[in-house]
């Protein structure tokens, strides 16, 4: 059987890399540096970030804006640590793009904040082509969802600067070749660091978040 | 803290519905049955059909249009097992709208074929709003994904017909309440035939192959 290759290119991308470009200098100069979380829908981006936050808050002022299609379950959850937090809507739409993002931002309020986190849309594919405006782009991609996944998805795997590898606790009940998946990674993008974790027993979470924190110490200097 | 809910709504829907009855309406002359198969990045659309052509392809003629945003490796899979097989890739585009689909038809070649798969791209959002011309919208959710799934994407959830909740072997290692998520997933769609299956094990795959083949056979009659 033969395997065609059948191409339906279409782009719906507009131009909203100077608008993200606004974003990055606008948060720079009132000190605040910027995470674009992403993952696919169950990955652990809110378990995450409920592991992570207890962990920065002694040290940087936190905001969060927990972008959803629907559903305000996320924000509820993060407000429970007592982080400021914001739930965006997007309307149906599958991934935040830079105006959106402004007009989030503007309605979190930034001034006191040092550090805000966008957690995205679950999804791999578009939100991988918006910049928001970010940072720094952060990734989640879970044991279950398979070592294969940068094949295919390959710009999400390329635009990111870190990658957390998830749920490492259920690494025995599953096929996950983690040298093959850092491998087929890094061939893709060579300086992407890599941390397994686990958001469920805390495993290589301060490893993360000391990395994190000197992120941001870094980038305030 | 406050939860502050942020609309930003916008629609890049454009009017797709009447290219997809055209596509209904083609296939069902020639006596076609197109089933729409979606679930997130590592659900296991691609094993689960694996397992399911065997079963099937005694009884009918089955074509697959297997949709990704770059690579061949699922169509590649698929093709190992005899079965006629296209590759579309979108362009980077997260789902398949009524007119891509109605060009993959073409190149797949539908005459002489009774049953056809469309394997969507990866993502639990942009592929409900589309109809594609599908007779029957089947999804996946996978047990690592999270019981609460349809509260984070009803739109998904509400319009799909049959729901296979894959992944069942891992069900010790996970927080996932299935009782929890049916009635998730009926109070959206009351009508929705649940089946838990193993794409890994086979559990529950023969139960399902047999309602297919019921709702194929009852549609051509």
């Amino acid at each position: 059987m033969n395997v065609e290759i059948f191409e339906t290119k279409e782009r719906l991308l507009a131009d909203n890399d100077s608008e993200a470009e606004k974003t990055r200098l606008k948060l720079r100069e009132s000190g605040t540096f910027f995470v674009n979380l992403m993952g696919s829908p169950g990955a652990g981006k809110t378990s995450v970030l409920l592991r992570l936050l207890p962990l920065l808050s002694g040290s940087c002022r936190i905001g969060v804006m927990e972008a959803d299609v629907d559903s305000d379950v996320d924000a509820k959850t993060i407000a429970g640590t007592g982080t400021k937090v914001i739930q965006l809507h997007t309307g149906g739409l599958c991934h935040m793009d830079a105006d959106m993002t402004a007009r989030g931002l503007e309605a979190l309020g930034t001034g006191d904040l040092d550090l805000i986190f966008l957690e995205n849309v679950g999804n791999l594919v578009c939100p991988a082509e918006f910049d928001v405006g970010a940072d720094l782009r952060m990734m989640i991609l879970s044991v279950p969802e398979g070592d294969d996944k940068p094949l295919q998805y390959p710009l999400m795997f390329s635009i990111c600067d870190v990658l957390l590898i998830n749920k490492i606790d259920v690494l025995p009940y599953f096929d996950f070749d983690m040298a093959a998946c850092e491998k087929y990674v890094h061939r893709l993008n060579p300086d992407m660091k890599i941390f397994p974790i686990c958001a469920r027993t805390g495993e290589g979470i301060e490893a993360w978040a000391d990395w994190l924190r000197q992120q941001v110490k870094a980038w305030i200097e």
